[in-house]
């Protein structure tokens, strides 16, 4: 091997861009992922209200980085790094060598200490968790659907949705519109339509990361959609179908945890101090101090803008991270030129509430409603890797939206014998 | 309830057409199905390929039976019938009443005595079953760019498929073009295009419901797509990555099993005797002999012609026999109509052997080659339940035949702890 090879953990929006970036300029790259798939998160709470397909919203990384020669694909999971020897352990399969390591594994939910929560309220954050979610919900219906039971139907149509980030408005949005448009016509011996769909908050607002006027409209559309926002609750203890919450006990037919998340755990494996999520603090060119060659990027890394102020861990800010370092890599690799500071460019952070209502922070501006709505969806249609993807959700949202007919309800068996 | 209740086991081909049918005349009908889809079973070959997304050919049964008020769908899966009583037992759930039972729960692969080996050489059946085949398919190749050893990588881009029915011919031909095209620029350490499909026969010819020629005409296609096709080939071992098969021994990646069928086990539960493949014999007009109200129909019955010779287990006889089950209760029912005996009509026999290249079989006439194949896409699509699918389909067909991209590559986990 040369003495140039980059070693990229991660086949998110960082970890793509930086391979590609490097890929174009001819930089040998081994880029390693668990997944054989480049995930659109941003889409996921569509797959998991049955919007979208899976294949929608997740591209082969084989495929996004075709063509780019230098750059070899590898599926695998890192188990260790040897930051002295420069090597990278992984699970099935040899040790891979670096010349430089790129880290951008990103986070997964957390339950704050409560990870048996995590059996009765599964998080969102891959394809099979979406997978997962939607069956449950689909079968919390067809339960109630078989029920002869009136308080056992109201269980199981009570759906909570925890957390009031956006995740967690963009699900409870989806759900209540599912249950009312999409299956209200499906049953005989229920009412879809009149399904409770909660979203509990601990803190005093959702959407805290938007200015307050934006938070009052989410929380005005999600009433008009009818999901029942309780803020100020934070859940004490969840049991099977029991949601304890400021005193009160819930029950529920299916929780779904979006409340918080936790860096990836590939932060331990570097040995340097790490922030209560568990995120590496970073230079502003990305470098992780104290270690040499080494870069951590995306959610998985706490940067600090120009005013020493971390960034939010956004799809947008680990793309352009990406962006940023892959061009900033192959400059150091091939000119010898020292990185450059990392800027971000804010394009509006977005959060969805229901069909025609969006709300959009640009910082300077913002704005929401059905306006937003459509901004959001063409930005997101237009973000999509690779056109068939593009062009299918384009399709299938048209469709969706002329008919309120739903893309992928299947429910599918969680477990396999094999 | 009334005295008129018909209760459908099975949401395939049959019961869902005997369900509309009955719907229509506004009869009160119990569909129940384990799943919540009717699958387009004849295409699932391509959700095995990665060729297809699972929602491009499973549609919800609410959603396919939708606006017919009397037709009343449970997602259960039948433990018992009690043909004194008129009850079928629910695992989860109360007894279903019936005044009319359509049992068309249809067929399931068989090992031939051997069920082990469905660890190594798994069936296609349910969706599934197609979403593991396509992991483990893309994984063999994903192992094989790990390995480092040529004769490991060697073994696990071999991949066997056993039995040359219509279902084995498809699959074949398929992963070829899958590796010959879709993979071939995806790896730098193997070249996919290479890989080894095998198609073992036990019998002296493939598609053997198919004229010679016919037979023929796919040996040689199949040939072409790279597929080494070895008739007069029983196995007669599988464990693990080791078929053996007349004495030879074969290491392979992969193997899939499409060498036989047997009928729905629900066939036992009626007492009454049943044929080898455990098929229920009926009489012209798919009622039971020696049981009242009680039809069997699709590929759980064995259905005599007009000259007594057992119709043969195709998606076309189920859905026509459905058709006529469902008009010939509906009057029996509302103007005590004797039911007739049901006809098949031939709307051709056919198996598709890769791009361009498929056989039809009329009976009376016979044809193969690029015009076959594009008269099977178009019945196929046209096919299709749900105007959306067609669309998607015909989309993604398109799509594919331009670029020979494929739609939907995603390996996913097998099994979830939850």
């Amino acid at each position: 091997m040369s003495g140039n090879r980059v070693v990229v953990i991660g086949a998110g929006f960082a970890g793509i861009e930086v391979a590609r970036g490097l890929g174009r300029a001819g930089i040998p790259v081994t880029l390693i992922d668990r997944q054989n798939h480049h995930l659109f998160q941003p889409l996921l709470y569509q797959v998991a209200t049955a919007a979208l397909s899976p294949a929608d919203i997740a591209e082969p990384v084989r495929k996004v980085l075709r063509g780019l020669e230098s750059v070899e694909v590898v599926l695998g999971e890192v188990t260790g790094i040897d930051t002295a020897a420069r090597t990278v352990a992984l699970k099935n399969g040899a040790p891979v060598s670096y010349d430089y390591l790129v880290i951008a594994t990103g986070a997964t939910h957390s339950y704050f200490g409560h990870d048996e929560w995590s059996d009765f309220a599964p998080g969102l954050k891959t394809i099979e968790d979406a997978r997962e979610i939607r069956s449950h919900l689909l079968l919390a219906f067809e339960r109630a659907e078989m029920s002869r039971d009136a308080a056992e139907q109201k269980r199981l149509m009570t759906i909570a949705v925890i957390g009031g980030g956006p995740t967690g408005v963009e699900l409870a949005g989806s759900i209540a519109e599912l249950a009312r448009h999409t299956l209200a016509k499906d049953f005989h011996h229920i009412r879809a339509e009149t399904a409770t769909v909660l979203l509990l908050e601990a803190g005093p607002r959702i959407l805290t990361a938007f200015p307050q006027k934006l938070s009052d409209y989410a929380m005005r559309k999600l009433a008009k959609l009818g999901v029942t926002v309780r803020v100020n609750t934070p859940v004490e203890r969840i049991i099977a179908d029991e949601i304890v919450a400021k005193g009160e006990t819930i029950h529920v037919g299916f929780a779904i945890w979006a409340a918080g998340v936790t860096a990836s755990p590939l932060g331990k494996l570097l040995g340097v101090p790490l922030d209560r999520a568990g995120r590496v603090t970073v230079n502003r060119d990305l470098s992780v101090p104290g270690l040499k060659d080494i870069y951590v990027l995306g959610d998985l890394a706490l940067t600090p803008d120009a005013n020493g102020k971390p960034l939010p861990g956004l799809a947008q800010v680990a793309k352009q991270e990406g962006i940023h370092l892959g061009r900033a890599l192959a400059r150091k690799i091939l000119r010898g030129q020292t990185a450059a500071p990392f800027t971000f460019h804010n394009r509006g952070n977005t959060a969805i509430v229901g069909r025609h209502a969006a709300v959009f922070d640009f910082g300077w501006w913002q704005f929401s409603g059905w306006l937003a709505w459509w901004f959001w969806a063409f930005i997101h249609v237009y973000l999509l890797a690779g056109f068939q993807h593009r062009l299918m959700v384009a399709i299938q949202w048209a469709w969706r939206y002329v008919t309120y007919e739903s893309g992928s309800r299947l429910i599918v068996e969680n477990t396999r014998e094999r």
